[in-house]
């Protein structure tokens, strides 16, 4: 009667893993049975109710999550146990919706989608991300993706974080309100934090020139939505995070003038599996074999 | 009475000129009374009938075209003049557009547009660019800057265009259907000529993977319509340019599965102008300095 584990999926490889019992589950209702032995719990991505189980796990000492955010798993840690995250594991695919949003903004998909509908030929010329300035406001892990993807375009890139790093050129965040005013491009993809909620309201989008585009990849309660509903199109919007989130049917932010929308989607793209599969597959062998794991963000009382 | 050149916009600076008398036509209408003094013709962009006043410049000996295709040209050029194309100047532009439209099929944005008309928010995990193995049909000078902006998406570019050039990795036309079955995406950036006219038909399309996705930005004709048609939905189409152009209201390409379609758009955002101003700005200058110009696709008599 090993120690168990549970996984969102079956591994491709299980040798070298000790008398550690591999078990999937892949956040589909609750996990069968008694759940005291296991150990280490990868909790599926993308499933609201992916930690509940946590609780009914005694003996956990890892847990790993495959988001980048883990704030809310502090909350159901059992004493002792590690956490480690997801950071990195979706940054290709979040820089990559990123990058979808601000071209499909730029060359203005959304109006021949609309102009295919109705069956009409009507080019004009559209706005290029070519000679562009675009702010980024979150130059972490994700940022510096969407960084790398823009710069073939010729885009003018600026980098902003919480803190300023003036060697590698990048600005605090109490630089935001001076850069406004020269952004073509906003690109929000900061965590949501006390600190960042409602970061981006009435004041801020003030400070932009009128056709701007925002784009939020990060989290919906950084962008206030009553702010961006109050701008009644002056500038536009693209945004895979909303707030509320999922958006009601009956929420005006639809039918915004200048708004279009994702249902928070940038993450989790086919690109996503094959990385968190092998990432995974190795964090699990490094469990088995008493070596660190890679991305703790809480340390716990170790695997033995 | 110097000799006459006329240009689509005003000239940044008109100093270092000689005698040469600058006028603009912008190409709405004809260009008022006698052209028999115009030596140096720009012929304004994305305008039917900007070659017509061709025929009343007898003493036309420079013709500069702002479109990579010259064949239409050809035809109208009086005796000894020489003809100049603008390739190069919408490399950034099409190749933007272009990558928009991959990222668009690839992150579902149509699907997502026609979800927010309905107010339903349903996320799906979708395809991603990364990972993806993208033919570029047509590796000049448009397809290198395809290239050029897929790279950091961890897109895997195969290059072909009409010769293979084995030392940089260019396949010949001849491997066309040995490497179609490997695509997840083919970009058409190849010019419509009598060799590509139809090049991508029933043959070609028979051997795509389901669900494969065809972007075309190159010319209308290259693509054969029937032949999408018939394939009901069982691949995916992007295309910029259609054959017929403009697509008539009552067309069935409008309304097929699987098809989306922008009106020829890809060359003629923002980004071309400030290129195309610096450009003509330029070639003029070298005119009337009696240097050669840039981009001659057809010798004339010469400047004097
Ligand atoms: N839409 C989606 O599907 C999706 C998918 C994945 C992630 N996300 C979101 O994207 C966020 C970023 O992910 P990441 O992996 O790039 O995280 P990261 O590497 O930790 O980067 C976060 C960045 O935000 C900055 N930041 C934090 N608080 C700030 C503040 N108050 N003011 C200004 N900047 C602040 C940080 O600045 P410092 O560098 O100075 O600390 C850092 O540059 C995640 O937290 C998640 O919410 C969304
Ligand atoms: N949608 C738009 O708004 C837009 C805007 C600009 C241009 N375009 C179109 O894009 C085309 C390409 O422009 P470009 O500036 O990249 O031209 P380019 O530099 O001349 O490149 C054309 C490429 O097509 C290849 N090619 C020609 N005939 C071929 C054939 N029979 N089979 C296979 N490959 C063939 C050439 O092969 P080799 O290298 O072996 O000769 C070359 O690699 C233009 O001619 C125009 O029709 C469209």
């Amino acid at each position: 009667m090993g120690d168990r584990v549970l996984v969102p999926w079956d591994l491709d490889r299980s040798d070298g893993l000790g008398d550690l019992r591999v078990e999937v589950y892949d956040g589909t209702g609750e996990p069968p049975g008694d759940l005291s032995d296991v150990v280490f719990y990868v909790a599926p991505y993308g499933r609201a109710g992916a930690l509940r189980p946590v609780a009914r796990m005694p003996r956990l000492r890892g847990l790993q999550l495959l988001t980048a955010g883990y704030e809310h798993a502090l909350e159901v840690l059992p004493e002792g146990a590690a956490l480690y995250n997801g950071r990195g594991l979706h940054d290709a695919s979040t820089a990559e919706h990123a990058l979808a949003l601000v071209l499909a903004a730029q060359r203005d998909l959304p109006r021949w989608t609309a102009d295919q509908r109705r069956h009409t030929w009507a080019p004009h010329y559209t706005r290029s991300l070519a000679g562009s300035r675009v702010l980024i406001v979150g130059y972490g892990s994700i940022g510096a993706a969407i960084e790398q993807r823009l710069v073939p375009f010729e885009a003018e890139v600026v980098r902003l974080a919480r803190r300023p790093r003036p060697e590698t050129g990048v600005h605090g965040i109490s630089d935001l309100h001076r850069l406004l005013p020269d952004a073509d491009v906003v690109v929000i993809v900061v965590p949501h934090t006390p600190d960042t909620e409602k970061m981006f309201g009435a004041r801020e989008f003030a400070l932009l020139r009128d056709d701007a585009l925002v784009v939020n990849v990060g989290r919906g309660p950084v962008l206030d939505t009553e702010a961006l509903l109050a701008e009644k199109g002056r500038v536009r919007a693209f945004l895979d995070v909303t707030d509320p989130e999922p958006l009601p049917a009956d929420h005006p932010l639809w039918d915004a003038p200048g708004v279009h929308i994702t249902p928070h989607v940038a993450g989790g793209s086919a690109t996503f599996y094959p990385r968190a599969r092998r990432f995974v597959e190795e964090q699990i062998r490094r469990w088995a074999a008493g070596e660190p794991l890679a991305n703790e963000v809480r340390a716990g009382a170790g695997q033995g």
